[in-house]
């Protein structure tokens, strides 16, 4: 669903009104008869010969992946990564807001970064107040599980983490880690000999 | 099999040489009846009582992931992102080494690096002299399929990007796709309703 939705969006702004199951399948690279299979499960958006009306099916997957109010989230670690994410132009689109940033060196405490004033990390547990409830963490991995560990104790209910380290945390918060030199490591088994 | 190579890797960071499937299956977050049946598809590394050998292991799931050699890898775009990857402590742990890294802003041609100057993208081509066959992209989205383009015309086989679009390729060359946004997009739908 996120892949199709990002389909969507990026045909959106191109002014596309209208795709044919053809044409998104070859835009997100999937099988056609994939996508007419998944959007069956949720009712018709599609027209024969005209295709799938892109804004009304972007809106409903948006509101089944529960995508449709703004999102305000924390960023923890503004380092190079931290940065990047910051700057990274598709949140937006998606109907996230990076809302605050934290760090844990006093340097950075205090900088200004896209209109985002870096707080220190002992302020994460605003966050309850402040009513955000999603964080990035870009942390080295030594201060993964404490960073975590305050976060939930925040009331954080999502996270998605960039330390290359298992987290643990209680059920009822959800955590994806995004691990890069593990889907690296990926890639040698698929290339083929040379 | 990356991840299971990840925790054998910082169990053997930590200093251990053997570890138990139940610690092993802490450590990464899956069942250790998983760890027990996928590990016996290649061979018994496991004493009862004692564990697997941690060492080994490690080694037979690189020689499998064909991460038993160096891998040379060239990064292109030295943004924020580009630098963080640049930064990241853990490409060497699984075998990858950066040997090169490029960027179209020529203010950031000779630049140096981490001991690596960045170069001009239009040198991509003198990937296939320098036998690096791993590529990172990390480039705006309107530069990611003209870039993937230079890589596969320099003999470049597998490619890990980050541009959240699909990147067109030939057959025999392996892409994957860390879309952040998208991944991030993930998590409302598990979170608890507040």
């Amino acid at each position: 669903m996120p892949i199709y939705l990002r389909g969507l969006l990026l045909t959106s702004e191109q002014g596309q009104k209208s795709i044919s199951s053809r044409n998104l399948a070859n835009f997100v690279g999937v099988n056609p008869c994939q996508i007419r299979k998944d959007f069956s499960y949720f009712g018709d958006f599609g027209t024969r010969g005209v295709g799938y009306n892109v804004g009304k099916l972007a809106k409903e997957i948006k509101r089944i992946l529960k995508l449709d109010v703004i999102q305000k989230m924390a960023l923890v670690g503004v380092g190079n990564l931290g940065s990047a994410i910051l700057a990274y132009p598709d949140f937006g689109i998606y109907g996230f807001d990076i809302a605050a940033a934290f760090d844990a060196n006093p340097k950075k405490v205090g900088r200004k970064i896209k209109n985002i004033t870096v707080e220190h990390v002992s302020k994460l547990r605003t966050l309850k107040k402040r009513k955000i409830k999603l964080a990035v963490m870009a942390v080295p991995r030594q201060a993964a599980q404490e960073t975590a560990d305050a976060l939930v104790r925040a009331g954080v209910k999502g996270i998605l983490n960039f330390s290359p380290c298992h987290i643990a945390v209680p059920k009822k918060v959800k955590v994806i880690t995004i691990d890069i030199a593990m889907d690296l490591a990926r890639l040698p088994y698929y290339m083929p000999a040379s």
